[in-house]
């Protein structure tokens, strides 16, 4: 059994709506189904999750939002129409959205989750109506039904452990489960949403509790690419990953998946197929606890910007029991997460994302770590970009170090850092922000077109 | 004014002290000389450090340890029989030594710290009436007269502030002032030991309470070379390091001054020499603040062995706040302290001494780690050596990890970790022991012999 999630451009008109059908249909062991809510039509288009949330908005602002929600309505009602479905299930929408706008608006997080979630659970009626529209089986599950709890942390929810056995009533569903994606219920009732993106969290919860075969993820990419092809032309697609390569190439900035998706399936050994709902013949990239393919070792180059390094030296600091844990306390205590740590004996670099240090938080840092450990200088280095080079197999292999940095040194890229630990899944540089592009380009060259390798 | 120090094997018999009063003489500015006791004359020779120690655990064994004071009493006797002195220097170190075995044993490291100080005392004493026998104005200065405060832990002991401002009265002394190394005394008058080796930092503090134009510490090689002789045949010498340079490489494995020596000249900022007793018209290694010296921006090459990697790897580990300080903390409350460590997203390295690790320590700290962290994964890797490259100039220069890394992949050898921080003075990798030669080979050929960059 399969559990298959189409994204927002897999369902925003009626064309996309019916191929995702045809890959449904296609394939009987796509047995349970979980959607966006319709996503842009064109780059000058909305999403509904947008509409919502403008209409949530003006609502909370003026208690009158008709416009907002007509325009929500619009959206379902053009595709319902292009999908020959009469008015009913329109007439079903609207006045979902208007028992929504009903709630309780006296704390806003909850009321925007509860609007923001009308784009899924729409999108998932209409979906089943579709099908039972062509004569196939399909039932539309509620989250609520379904028994999906959350905690109830409004926009930014997790689930809670026994969803897990909850869901598992979906087996006793015949025919086809269209499940809507991105949110479920607090213990009390009341809708609570996933971090944006969260379908994709949705998906992987239910493959999971369902020990699902494989968990099919359709974007609108034919698979996960090497580089991101904003910054490499053309860059080669990787037919296979592992979940913890895939982790490291989505935190550094790879968005096909979101962050947390991982997690269930990876818990629950389901693996993953990163799929094109416009080209579904295509392979994709599966992604599981092993891979076989092993191209030269590296798999992936990622890189994202927006860091900064904090730069701390002391005389002897090796001398110091628990000067490094002290350290890390201070940032702790206001709140601040890092991402790595290179030392010398008498310095330590702490990298972190740079966004963290607002408004007097940087020399509230500096101030602290001076006063408190007394240490011969404290500086913080701005605009920094970390690039990743990801592959299991780089711990086998002599020489990768090597390719990488001769390779940013042929294109004359400073190294502020270099981080790689036992693990050695993947290998860190930091360079200057200006200078990542053209790093990434040149690691690209280097372990995906270097003809010496292949 | 320059406080020179002069090692054991520069005092280890009459031609050798002979030298070092030529030395001293041949510069006026060479005016307060710190001594070490008689080292070893030649390869099967013992240390009178040695013959101290044996003579004191004997005596706290059984009382009686005539034959080992005799042994101590003859070094001394031979060498002021052979420098022309009388019997009455020997008569009076042969009573000091009594004096000292008369002491309170009741705590044998009290004891032990007193009897091992008596070499480098009457070394003092021994070179002092030398001098005044040839005519030179010289005076033996005891730690006690000038104030050199410890504190209490024998055998371990550190200066005390105080010390510094109080070891200005030797500017008052006339003459050539020859003090003993490695010992100063406790607040109550109890003769305390800095580490084994401690005579430099007896000159250090020296240097820096007096504010001395330059250190000289004379030993038994011409400098410091770019790699341990014992490694690489023939290592170039460094004419000039900075301090942080000199202790990087001091702490990875360079034997040449103790660790803890640099600490007081930095803080003052005495700039120190290193020389040949055997040689003293070698030019050196000078350490100081800054250095013009830029032969490649990397002046170094350490291979230190004897290290383990805690390897923790937990999948969304970056997601938990205080993860590594937690992690750390549980080190810390072993007494265990570490040297890096590099990390990933969802791992982290800890890369520490393996000596540390002693009867049941290993099992306990996995244990503790399993249980307060929840990890996926924990594992320990032993037999490691980390190599380091060391420079001031690497910030500046793009390619050194390039050239570092390519180097040791030709040389086949797999690079267990990678760590460079932001300060990159230090180039670090970690590698498997048995290729820890190779690997110090091959960084060196590629630093100090590659025509190309000559």
């Amino acid at each position: 059994m399969k559990v298959a999630k189409f994204g927002g451009t897999s369902l925003a008109n009626a064309e996309q709506i019916k191929k995702v059908c045809s890959i449904v249909l296609n394939d009987s062991e796509r047995k349970v189904i979980v959607v966006s809510a319709p996503g842009k039509r064109d780059s000058s288009d909305t999403k509904v999750t947008d509409l919502l949330i403008a209409c949530a908005q003006k609502h909370l602002e003026n208690g009158n939002a008709e416009a907002e929600l007509e325009a929500v309505v619009m959206r379902f009602k053009n595709i319902a129409n292009e999908l020959g479905l009469d008015d009913e299930i329109v007439n079903l929408i609207r006045a979902d959205l208007e028992e929504r706008l009903k709630l309780d608006t006296s704390h806003a997080g909850t009321f925007m989750d509860a609007m923001k979630a009308a784009g899924e659970d729409n999108s998932a009626k209409l979906v089943a109506a579709y099908l039972n529209s062509i004569g196939k089986k399909a039932e539309y599950v509620s989250p609520k039904k379904a028994g999906l709890l959350m905690s109830d942390k409004f926009g930014n929810a997790q689930v809670l452990p026994e969803s897990y056995e909850n869901l598992k009533m979906i087996n006793n569903i015949d025919g086809i489960v269209i499940f809507p994606g991105f949110f479920g219920y607090t213990k009390d009732g009341k809708v609570a949403t996933f971090p944006r993106g969260g379908s994709d969290i949705t998906g992987s919860i239910l493959a999971a509790a369902l020990k699902a075969d494989l968990y099919e993820n359709f974007t609108d990419v034919d698979a996960v690419y090497a580089a991101h092809p904003g910054l490499v032309h053309n860059p080669v697609a990787v037919p296979e990953l592992t979940y913890r390569e895939m982790r490291e190439l989505s935190y550094a900035g790879f968005s096909v998946l979101h962050e947390d998706t991982l997690v269930p399936v990876f818990k629950a050994g389901v693996p993953v197929c990163i799929k094109n709902t416009n080209n579904p013949s295509a392979p994709g990239t599966k992604i599981s606890l092993v891979r076989d393919y092993s191209p030269n070792h590296v798999v992936g180059i990622a890189s994202d910007a927006g860091f900064c390094c904090i730069y701390v030296s002391k005389f002897m600091m090796n001398r110091e029991v628990g000067f490094g844990r002290k350290l890390l306390q201070i940032l702790e205590d206001e709140g601040i997460s890092y991402e790595h740590t290179p030392s010398g004996i008498d310095n330590i670099s702490i990298i972190l994302k740079q966004n963290q240090l607002k408004e007097g938080m940087e020399q509230k840092i500096i101030d602290r770590i001076k006063a408190e450990l007394k240490v011969d200088d404290v500086s913080i280095d701005h605009d920094l970009a970390m690039i990743i080079i990801v592959g299991e197999g780089m711990k086998n292999t002599v020489g990768t170090a090597s390719r990488a940095t001769t390779a940013l040194a042929k294109a004359s890229i400073s190294l502020e850092m270099i981080n790689q630990g036992s693990s050695e899944i993947t290998m860190m540089f930091a360079v200057r922000e200006n200078e990542a592009h053209k790093a990434v380009i040149s690691l690209y060259n280097e372990f995906f077109l270097n003809k010496q390798y292949k």
